[in-house]
């Protein structure tokens, strides 16, 4: 990958995680709180599930890969309030001292089921269960659907541009459109679990050891009264991986020069290893520029191309064969504009032993605590997936695995690079038309037990 | 505001601002870095100006609003690099150790020109202008995009809002879903800005002094097993500011149950101040609902919508005159979802006294140090704009204004009351075809002095 463009962190340097998130239990919906309170006046305690699940997909996306579970469980083991916002909650007047003073003591005490990271998913299909007393499992919604449903808009996303851009190197560019900090470190987590190769953001390099890669900017280029002295003076300094950035003002003649430079760097020992190309129609410059280097001799460079790509452009552009080798993708990524945000939702499926369901229109969950199951073509594809009650006995992979038990998590949950296999694999088990990028329906069966128990409960729930 | 629903933090509770975001210099792309270790071989220390800008308005969006100023310069403020991440940079062996001693001591000491939060802006316009030597001018890109891009896509999505619903309350209901803790914290700050009157979000009260609402969630519902006694146990445990959830099953029977339980609770001297309803077809079920609340003499309590509104919606609510007194909006708001993205650049436009212009295939820019002046009609109301050079001298009101100077914030800069109160009178002074939503072109021109200059210097810059 390294020899493509930019710096890369060496793999043996790769950090162990550890909590960076800003995970304050402000960072929550006032009516957490409200709801807390009343729990507690009314000694409501008794074990409830909640199921996040989306409910239907975005119009752009035929499928979802599911991100976040680890961002989710270290909020879960450290969820606590500090001693100076509970002194502020008592500054504001809104609840009662007995019921501040209780909060103190407030952990996360309960169980977690999820589909793994890098399973890809459906509409439907419950991604986290949280198994748990009433008050905490109500209490960590907000920043759980934050949590999972940001590095799920852009995990699936960059799931998409691995598919359209096969054998592409593919590198996040993002940061600075990204919805602020924790998007754009976490948008670098979620690239690179659904396959991308690595990100130009320091901070992923060194919180999550994902490679890191950079090139130059135009301004480098511009602060220099000429361009092939810019050219040269980066390459003498910074001799490593080189990757020059060619259109500032003319792309063609950047590849010129280039081409001019590179034997005096290589009599240095000094190799360029690409160069980029930012603006304009990239396949028609990229075949110009591949022409001007291999005239040259210089058939080694390779060409990265950057600037508005998304999903539909690395189609066309990898699809026509234009020559690029990489591809730097920022905004489309990192906001996930195509689909910023799913229409997902984490509900009460059962409090105290009872199936509950919420009936709103057009809104209506399926109750019960439940189980995904997966099966597959003798080709190892996706083929089909049931929705079922977890008492019943369906044929098929179970995809929600237990990843927190009693507040802490399980043994032996994959790291990073096991998620971004498991991601990998998925989407070479995703059927064909998925893969192409396509919008097909994917069966997901509602099993009968689940039906039915929906069916009675909408009848003993509608009598007044 | 607290009449119609949900608690509000008391105003003289109001923090002043702090920093509490992470304003970690490695949340930064690798090529910042890079480049920053070849000016400081080169001893490229002159002058250098950068100009943030929009190259041109998203597809949906008639105008911009400009925020977050404030988060930048406390960036800016507090730049520095900590030891351990100077400890781990080095251990990646990415740079030289001289070099990375050297950063240590990096603050940024230039001075920065910004439209103050809550103007109005339109494409080509600079936002911000920082004047400052190369290095540290350079190195803070990334964040400096960041953090503006975020706060000017979520106010510009609160003003239409606040535009397309005069006078009903509008309350910021989406943490859940904004990109990260971050992104849902800052949304916040924007939308209240912009004009929204408060948020659900608890840390934005705490770190914002921004008002802050809540009600119940469908969850509290069904955790009870008779909605009424859900209804009417919240109701004695949180009776200040009382609002109801009611279509967590049937919302004219939620209604219903609310006009029974009303009296009872108005005995015991508690009020149901608003009910919610959150799904169907909100014109319909607000007016069956009035209806049903008002024959039983229950005028005074309120109804508030929420569910997938978006700024569209709320105009055709609004304009079809459904009985509703405010929205929750939550994922359009804080995904900014109709327009996630702003095609913004951060470039150099002069350095070392010499103006600088990139000249790529559709991203050309206009150099040197600028100014925007805006002229206003008889009435008040935008006429229009003129880009210049700050050595020209043009009609209208400079809309830049110093904010830094010498790496510290300028006397007298505006609270967010302050910017809130511009943003108000900025879209009381939008010309009517925007005021409406409309995508009418308004009128930006480019001074001659500016033109001269960016064609004198695309033809001696084409020159090989």
């Amino acid at each position: 990958m390294d020899e493509l463009t930019g710096t890369k962190t060496s793999p043996s340097l790769r950090q162990e995680k550890r909590p960076i998130l800003d995970h304050s239990l402000l960072l929550s919906d006032l009516y957490q709180l409200s709801m807390l309170e009343v729990y507690r006046a009314e000694q409501m305690n008794e074990i409830a599930v909640f199921e996040l699940f989306v409910r239907k997909l975005p119009v752009r996306r035929g499928f979802l890969m599911a991100a976040g579970l680890e961002q989710l469980l270290e909020f879960l083991e450290g969820m606590s309030y500090r001693d100076e916002e509970l002194d502020w909650l008592r500054s504001t007047g809104m609840f009662s001292a007995p019921f501040i003073d209780r909060l103190k003591d407030l952990r996360f005490t309960g169980d977690v089921d999820a589909l793994p990271e890098g399973t890809i998913f459906f509409a439907d299909e419950p991604v986290v269960r949280v198994t748990a007393p009433l008050p905490e499992a109500q209490l960590v919604e907000t920043r759980l659907i934050n949590l999972i449903h940001l590095q799920t808009v852009v995990a699936s996303t960059a799931a998409r541009m691995r598919l359209a851009a096969p054998g592409k190197q593919l590198i996040d560019f993002g940061f600075r459109r990204a919805h602020g900090a924790e998007a754009g470190l976490l948008a670098a987590r979620a690239s690179y679990l659904a396959g991308f190769d690595g990100s130009a953001t320091v901070a992923a390099g060194r919180h999550f050891g994902i490679p890191i890669f950079g090139t130059m900017a135009h301004s480098f280029v511009q602060a220099h009264d000429d361009e092939a002295i810019s050219f040269e003076r980066f390459a003498r300094a910074r001799p490593k991986a080189l990757t020059l950035l060619i259109d500032t003002y003319d792309t063609e003649q950047g590849a010129r020069r280039v081409a001019e430079l590179a034997p005096r760097l290589a009599a240095d020992g000094i190799a360029v290893r690409a160069v980029r190309i930012d603006s304009g129609d990239l396949a028609a410059h990229a075949r110009a520029v591949r022409s001007i280097l291999d005239r040259a001799g210089l058939s080694e460079i390779k060409i990265m191309a950057s600037g508005g790509l998304d999903e539909t452009a690395l189609l066309s552009l990898c699809s026509s064969g234009a020559p690029i080798d990489g591809f730097g993708v920022g905004t489309s990524l990192t906001t996930a504009a195509g689909a910023p945000a799913l229409d997902c939702a984490y509900k009460l499926q059962e409090y105290a032993g009872r199936p509950r369901r919420k009936l709103s229109e057009g809104k209506a969950t399926w109750p019960g605590r439940k189980q995904v199951y997966r099966r597959y073509r003798h080709d190892g594809a996706f083929q089909e997936d049931t929705v079922a009650l977890l008492t019943e006995a369906i044929d098929g992979d179970p995809l929600l695995r237990p990843a927190m038990r009693g507040g802490r998590r399980v043994a032996g949950l994959p790291n990073l690079e096991g998620s971004r296999a498991l991601a990998a694999s998925q989407l070479q088990r995703l059927p064909e038309p998925h893969r192409a990028l396509g919008f097909a329906t994917y069966p997901v069966h509602m099993s009968r037990g689940l039906t039915d128990l929906a069916n009675s409960m909408t009848c003993s729930m509608r009598q007044p």
